[in-house]
């Protein structure tokens, strides 16, 4: 079903783009399904990349372009002239269209948006560009079947034809009254079903599931995988019906926003992936290892202050990257949990009541993990208060490490700053600090140096 | 929309079971969604969850049981008679009636089977149960809508009416030999725009992406996202249709395959969440932690070994919880960026080149970190050599930790193991234990102790 890529395939590519064989090459391509051509363009040269979108139909090349790496895309891009890209632009669907009206440097947008024929189709484009792009505006596309209320089935299924032209999934028909608000919906289902002298206030459903136009990104992807929706209509503060969203963009939606909270905690910030550039993921990895180092420098000046108990207590500086660990993880262990369940939209109760059960949560890890400690300690240096003085900080690190973990996604939430920042080398930094400080603290107390 | 749940309502469902007031109860969830009704029964006890399952009728009750916890669904499921159970499944489509049965205990399976008054229901679900839940076979429906090749439109849309009856969202209808073998489709909307006198041979589009029943529920979702499918036909070796898999059960498992991955890299095994009771969160979280203390434990022993040099070079052991950051850090770092990359399926080229390019932007990153610290120990401790040896070792560090981390998990992905585990605190623990080894020995080399 798929097309296997391989090397052997890349390189017939290649001779053919090197001959300019057009006609094998357009023979190659034909009945690849877009998102396959789109990952040979992924592994092309930018150069033999956009000469295979100049020799394909814009039909399919707009769609590939969709599918393509987005700094190939943007390479692309550059390399076609505006006539070029409006024509890609009239095949595409408003929602994408304006996603690469979007990615063009600023004077290009204006250049390429006059080239295109279809003035209805640049208008829509126009309204959408206004949208932030992780809002239900800029994922809605204008492109979906509306009704009037007042028609009945035969003059709904005839105009439906008609727009349907234009829509790839159909999903619902929207029911719209004179001024534009949304009514409810008809599925293909209940049409196909209905007498065709029905009228439509008859035969649709009042109900219908719908998001504001400034919704987040995030906030109609929870709606929909809660209500297991396919397609969600969008309307602006007037209940006006003004776009739709499908489920396939929505599944981008929640993959990334997974997949950016997952290398939050890892210590990448921005989008890359494995194939970027060194340069790409250096600016995405530096900044946190650059935190790490800012907090081991910290943990550095905190263990100097001691100095002067090495002599006697040289076991407890031995024991520091095991405070520094522990701290690390359990922070990283709590704000996972609470970050992932802030994004589900299911973290629910007080601060307090969280923070109670977090306590408790590192009380008993702690208590299992120092226990084991202790003994480790006693039977290898053979002194119960250094093992007492261990292990007993260890329990209280854990123990704020959890707190901290804890409290600060939940801090950050309530500000309105994306939690997902707190989780991996931000808490694990801090904690170092905390930990090591702590564990000095009380050790100091416990042996009195 | 949503039905927003605060605790003034809560209480009053509490009152109202309390009271036994079915009426009002029953008023209330009139016209409440599934999805709603499921997240007041999560916030009560099970014996009201009970008490209000038993009230409503089961064509309601049976979404909402898919909907709650799965420790909610468990002790209802418990409180129910294996009737009563029957009557829930017999409202399922198969695949979530396979999935309730899946999680009944053994001897009570058999029991609640033999309930099912609908014997072809039953035959279906007793199909779907052969398979691995992490499969397509797992995930697949036996509701869908089917036609024979041979038949006409107007035959087709009748037998349609009738198997649509079955199917929630029909998506598309599946052509079908007379031996079953899948052949092509066609969408509602080319049959409602079809005349009635065609052949089905005639109009139905003879390509079908589809996928086999045996194939990985993560191949699945990689297949539907990339050529953005709402619906795929699931064929046995032979060719014969045998189900449908739709795109809701897909961004569950995008969406639980992204968690699990973070859960993986934050040190928490098992799928938990912030609502889990303390016992099931400290078995997710322990073994992790007991790892991170036994690394220590390692650390430990290796300073332990170069205490001689303490006195001389004590500067040394204070940068270790720095060195142990740094290597945990670059580690989780670069093997995040490798597992999303398998996870995509994105990541191509031989092993060696991902190493050699993991190399490269560790030792960039290294040079950068290494030349801050180099300045900060000289000024601070003004001495070049312990400058020197402090700075090249965190080199070496860093470029061995990227090594680590992106190795580990490429070659767990070959060797058909989840390269997941190798993020966090795995690589965290390992690269720990060799950055501080490395560290001293370096240091040794260069300081000469």
């Amino acid at each position: 079903m798929a097309l296997e890529i391989t090397r052997a395939l890349l390189k017939d590519v290649r001779n053919l783009v090197q001959a300019q064989n057009n006609t094998q090459l357009a023979d190659f391509f034909t009945d690849v399904h877009h998102a396959d051509i789109a990952e040979v363009l992924d592994e092309l040269s930018f150069d033999e990349a956009v000469y295979i979108i100049r020799l394909l139909d814009s039909e399919t090349t707009s769609e590939v372009l969709m599918d393509v790496d987005d700094d190939v895309r943007e390479k692309i891009l550059e390399q076609l002239t505006d006539k070029e890209i409006a024509e890609e632009i009239e095949e595409l669907d408003t929602d994408d269209a304006a996603d690469v009206i979007a990615e063009l440097p600023e004077d290009r947008k204006q250049e390429v948006m006059q080239q295109i024929e279809d003035k209805e189709h640049a208008k829509e484009i126009v309204e959408l560009l206004r949208y932030d792009e992780n809002s239900a505006g800029g994922l809605m596309a204008k492109e979906m079947v509306k009704v009037n209320e007042n028609w009945n089935v035969l003059t709904c299924v005839k105009e439906m034809r008609v727009q349907a032209e234009e829509v790839t999934r159909v999903h619902s028909i929207y029911v719209i009254d004179d001024d534009g608000k949304l009514k409810g919906r008809l599925s293909l289902k209940d049409l196909l079903m209905a007498s065709t002298r029905a009228k439509i206030a008859d035969v649709y459903i009042p109900r219908v599931d719908s998001v504001n136009v400034h919704d987040s990104a995030e906030d109609v992807a929870n709606v929909m995988r809660k209500y297991d929706l396919e397609a969600i209509p969008v309307v602006d503060e007037l209940g006006v019906l003004v776009g739709r969203i499908t489920i396939d963009d929505i599944v981008d939606v929640i993959k990334e926003e997974a997949e950016k909270d997952y290398q939050l905690a890892a210590g990448i910030t921005q989008d890359v992936d494995s194939d970027d550039s060194i340069l790409d993921l250096t600016k995405a990895r530096l900044p946190w290892l650059f935190l790490g180092l800012l907090g081991g420098i910290g943990a550095f000046l905190i263990m100097g202050k001691f100095e002067h108990t090495f002599e006697e207590n040289a076991v407890l500086f031995f024991f520091t990257p095991l405070i520094a660990a522990m701290a690390g993880n359990v922070g990283v262990q709590s704000s996972a949990i609470i970050v992932q369940g802030l994004a589900n939209d299911d973290v629910k109760g007080s601060i307090k009541s969280r923070l109670i059960k977090e306590m408790l949560l590192a009380l008993l890890n702690g208590v299992v993990l120092a226990l084991f400690l202790f003994v480790f300690v006693f039977v290898y240096e053979q002194d119960l208060m250094k093992a007492l003085a261990i292990s007993v900080s260890l329990v209280v690190v854990i123990v704020v490490a959890g707190l901290i973990g804890t409290f600060v996604p939940l801090f950050l939430d309530k500000r309105g700053i994306d939690p997902a920042i707190a989780t991996g080398p931000f808490i694990t930094t801090s904690n170092d600090i905390f930990g090591i400080l702590i564990y000095f603290l009380i050790a100091q107390l416990i042996l009195g140096f």
